[in-house]
């Protein structure tokens, strides 16, 4: 039996192209030899659909699709993915389901049983979960086909009651199947291959599994589909961010012509660097549009952020706009100018210090002689958002958010000035991140201007700022925050790591105050397992 | 046997007002002769804590708080509601709880068996539902204690496939009591009596229900707790959007000393309206600032927030900064000002034409001699949301939002212009709402001046702007957002009702293309059973 795993890059919602590349993929398959391709999780509509499946033509558009597949799929088999309708009366009215088409008819319908329901996933808002399991029988082997989460219960402290294999594996399964939806953390890639070989351990089962790639707004997924022996070792691991089709052997219960491979894993940053790039691409690429704009300050995160997207989208299609104020220091011009050069992307200089003098003068009625504070300062971070935003309903530009993580999470930023954007492209790299990924963008030659890197980190917006005034050293910064957002631990716990005790709480503070202002920023590209945004829901007045 | 309800207004994570609140009321309760005072779901930490539960030392802060409230009650029960921990292994960490206490302990924990996890609910995404049920004997009566949804799910369609309170009915209760967090929205009410009512009539018991008030950001609770005869028939109804202390007696299974009540009902107007100051007020309160700032354009919407807001904090908290640009009408400016005088708030005139014409100016070796379109339009209300986010930032104001429903739906607004805003007064109150909310507010005298109700809606942005110019009426036009966002009806159901097919699917088209702006928009106060925000999660770059 020749297996197929297609690793496909979907887009919500749009039925005609996702149906029509499942349809290729099929033919393609089929002319080298496959008896069986497998599509990933959702794969008609694309992941996750949200709430746009709680409307009753959207589930209608997902089942129409699959019968189409359906018809072309005669001399060869395929599995796809779908939400489909709960025939009970109890219980909520869909199931996340996988079809199994042989013979031109969806011969067996697997819904999935563990619904993740924590983080970035929603699950449980739209399906019930399945409590029945049944293997399927093809071409004389018996195949326990599983969607995603359902085999990932196999750990010390199981989020599910229940685990889907157990009862599977009464059957006698000659090899498992999982379908899946798996979104990119720069950590995940490890954990995904532990927990999958620890299926195969357990059940002393080879498994194939097939997960997506392609950005959908926020998150990203990366592929690296994976084929494992009956002892959980990996035989074949397809490539990251980009499609993929290959086709494999099973005979005899083994998987053939593979020996085990040795995983080298990319680095973080490496990882970070690809995810990046796609989730620009796709941003565009599924909203239909072509050109990004972006205020470049001469800064690190801007200087990284117009890099990636020249990379992304090609450098023709950035438009890059200098915008200096009273208080910008000259290497601020030059080393944005430079890194132009470098990239050869297009710029403008639209100096907004008139912008600034303008409101000055307006508000003199009401401010009188109250000292210069944040609110002139975010008069001419707002200045800037107001000209970039202008380009970008003139010319058909796509605002780029150019936030780090670090300042999205102390609240280091203007609502409405640097924290405008359609996308927010580092919103989860922490600063430190940013400095790694500059060195990263730069490990061929000098793209990102060095002195963009070693120089301290300003945000020019009053005479001789520095980042380091109003906060600690990012690389301290950083690491509490890590402990508080990432690993979700309190302050007693992470003083007792040895951080100044005075400092945690004040950083603490500060995240729980900068709730609002999160809560109205762009989409942020997910490369963390704990992201700003849907994966991360925090009461806005509370008080903790 | 005597019961006290308790229908208070909680702040989430403020567990020393939360708990001193609650030690107040049980000492009063008990002067009043109470045996048991039943507060409402998750009073503790207050509704709901979202990802906070994450936070151990969040749930550790709700057991102690717990405890020491079990200290004070000697001589008197109460039930009160906290996340506990899950002491399986298996399944989620947290159940959604109620303790009993008596005689300074906690005599018996109810855990909530079925999890709401739609529309604003995520309680899947920390608790492990309940599959065990137990009674509680207490004073010679057994007690059928139940938490909010448990008793949701009498229908015909259930969301749920099991039912606590069958299994509890085995142990022939002699009544039942719920706590609840159920959010308001203006047709809940009546939903609310008829379920509750259904659970009576089932189950031949009586009931008594308590509910929460107050606002925690976008969430209002309305109160509203209720008594019920096995019957099913209402024998009293504790306030609306106040706290409420009452004490029944039940006594050889009946209440006694009531009659069954006639509700007539407010009308969704009314309960709107005070709906929206109290979560105006509570937003203030509990996020500890007291003045608010809006810009007054002369048009109903600001009108509308500009007078719930100096009902909800005082005219004096109240700053209305009027902002002529070169397209606003003299009637703008005199209407904005009669409103000023009837409501005795405070105000400025600002005029952002120089604002104008200074980006202009900025971007005319850009713009160059291209039309005045879009761009120029938005740069006006871009001005304005910059210089009332400068005076929010000079002097502490939080700035309203005064976007309605029907533009946020189609996205008729301008994103980090007029959809600015800490918190979003009328965001989920529709264009044809709002004048019926702007006549209910001059019900006794005229406050908001008649001509900013009659004058056709104009955003005047350039000469001559209506509101039609680019929408249709809004009567027809909120009638087609209804069917499309409340009732989750697809374009040819909605034609098939009588709409004009090409201006549905215009519409509905509009409402997905501004899914990206809503995204950044504030949180909205929610009224209807539909609200943008947390309660509609939608793709951004979806295909649909």
């Amino acid at each position: 039996m020749k297996i197929a795993l297609a690793q496909l890059n979907y887009h919500i919602g749009n039925f005609e192209s996702n149906t029509q590349k499942i349809l290729d993929t099929i033919r393609q398959a089929q002319s080298q030899g496959a008896d069986l391709v497998v599509f990933a999780e959702l794969s008609i509509c694309g992941y996750p659909p949200r709430d746009l499946l709680e409307l009753k033509s959207f589930v209608e558009h997902c089942e129409a699709a699959a019968q189409h597949i359906a018809k072309h799929c005669t001399d060869i088999a395929c599995i796809i993915g779908l939400p489909t309708i709960n025939p009970e009366i109890k219980g909520k009215d869909l199931f996340n389901s996988a079809y199994f088409i042989e013979n031109g008819r969806v011969k067996a319908q697997i819904n999935k049983a563990l619904l993740p329901n924590y983080d970035v996933f929603d699950e449980y808002r739209y399906f019930e979960p399945s409590r029945q399991t049944q293997c399927i029988d093809f071409k004389g082997y018996t195949l326990a086909l599983t969607i995603c989460e359902d085999l990932w219960n196999v750990n010390d402290n199981p989020l599910y009651v229940d685990e889907p294999m157990e009862h599977l594996s009464k059957a006698k399964p000659d090899l498992m199947i999982n379908i899946a939806a798996s979104p990119f953390a720069y950590n995940h890639d490890e954990e995904r291959i532990q927990i999958l070989g620890d299926n195969c351990r357990k059940y002393k089962l080879p498994l194939f599994y097939v997960n997506q790639i392609g950005a959908q707004t926020e998150l990203i997924f990366d592929g690296g589909s994976l084929v494992f022996n009956d002892k959980g070792e990996v035989l074949d691991e397809l490539p990251y961010f980009s499609e993929a089709l290959r086709i494999y052997e099973f005979k005899e219960g083994k998987i053939q012509d593979l020996s085990p491979l040795q995983i080298i894993p990319q680095t973080d940053i490496q990882q970070i660097h690809q995810a990046l790039l796609l989730g620009i691409r796709d941003y565009f690429q599924k909203s239909g549009f072509s050109k990004a704009i972006l205020g470049l300050s001469g800064g690190i995160d801007s200087a990284v952020v117009c890099a990636l997207a020249a990379e992304a989208l090609g450098a023709e299609n950035v438009m890059a706009v200098l915008m200096p104020s009273a208080y910008s220091t000259d290497h601020s011009i030059t080393d944005a100018l430079d890194l132009v050069k470098n990239l050869g992307c297009k710029h403008e200089i639209i100096p907004i210090k008139a912008a600034a003098e303008t409101f000055d003068e307006l508000l003199k009625p009401v401010f009188k002689d109250l000292p210069f504070n944040i609110a002139e300062e975010n008069i001419q971070s707002r200045s800037r958002a107001l000209v970039l935003m202008a380009m970008s309903n003139k010319f058909g530009y796509i605002l780029l958010n150019t936030s780090n993580k670090s300042e999205c999470a102390v609240g280091y930023g203007t609502l409405y000035g640097d924290m405008a954007g359609a996308i927010s492209v580092l919103g989860d790299v922490y600063k430190t991140q940013v400095f790694q990924l500059a060195r990263y963008i730069n490990r061929e030659k000098e793209i990102i201007p060095i002195n963009s890197i070693v120089k301290p980190p300003s945000a020019e917006l009053r005479p001789g700022q520095k980042d380091s005034d109003s906060l600690p050293e990012y690389d301290i910064l950083d690491q509490i925050l890590f402990q508080y957002i990432e690993l979700k631990k309190g302050p007693a716990e992470i003083s007792a790591m040895g951080f100044d005790e005075a400092l945690v709480n004040r950083v603490i503070k500060m995240v729980n105050a900068a709730e609002f202002k999160r809560y109205q920023t762009p989409p942020i590209l997910r490369v963390s397992p704990k992201a700003f945004g849907m994966g991360r829901r925090m009461p806005i007045v509370g008080k903790y």
